[in-house]
């Protein structure tokens, strides 16, 4: 499957920390460089996501902002 | 500064595009490890973006999907 | 590939506009139900998007709406 | 009143779920299609959301990923 | 109509600027106050909008992000 | 820090609401005119939000829908 989406980060599932609705999942795409998405619970259970897992962050364009010093 | 943000990059402008209202601008946070991001042409006049530069990609963690192979 | 992304609507691709950074797909997913979509102009040629392929439209259940009369 | 949003799906409310600040939305927009949205709990219950209830799903064009097989 | 969206700001538009695919609408909410809105070339149109009409700005609570000095 | 984020409101936190992965921010960023945001539980204590603290909220350009009656 290829996605419009423009970045993809492979990365590992580090922490998962599960609310009543949501879900909070902690990766890491690099050494050091971690990356936080919010999913449903719902969703994290049906990709069987646990921590050590390989997965990959995906995330569209329009919602990537910019900022300099 | 500091953001409610969770992601953020550090990284430098490798490439820009400028399109009539938007811009699409290509970081590298990690060598090897690009981040394409869509600003406005506006935004991108005011940061003074250019080759070269140290910025910062910005993310929210609800913008952040996840895939499993 | 599973996605975390809640809303997959398998659709075919009515027609396509191009900007200079981005492009309008617009998609039917079922008899007279027709969605839009907006990626970069980039995206829709690495995807090699035509009119009457067959593609799915995915969206984030975060950022569905929900209005009442 | 009209909306800017590109996408508007009529549907019927199939389940809720409520969490402490957030609620999962379950709409049928079309026989065996459904859609899922994830509002503030405050918002369903300041629109009355009920199982059955008619109502609209809305996504803008830029929130529409696509992918290809 | 009543929306989920949290977010609802009254104005009057100030500024269209318009590009291939997208149109960026500048409107003042309050004395001194400016919002700005990306949005489809064909849904400022098809809203008829132009400088000095009254409209509505919407924003879901999920993409209104907080920062601190 | 300069953001290519087009908007950002200053003012002051009126009530927090805690879940148990999300948080529910109010600000009033004029006389009578408030903001809700959601973000993680985890920024909000990073960001020491409190009721009276100045802050910003920030808004990206696309994330603005605009409707008309």
């Amino acid at each position: 499957m290829k996605l419009s989406t423009r970045n993809t980060f492979k990365g590992t599932v580090k922490k998962i920390e599960l609310g009543a609705v949501n879900a909070e999942i902690t990766l890491e795409i690099a050494p050091g460089v971690e990356v936080v998405s919010i999913i449903t619970k719902s969703s994290a259970e049906r990709l069987s996501l646990a921590e050590g897992k390989e997965v990959y962050a995906l995330v569209k364009a329009t919602d990537v902002a910019i900022a300099v010093d």
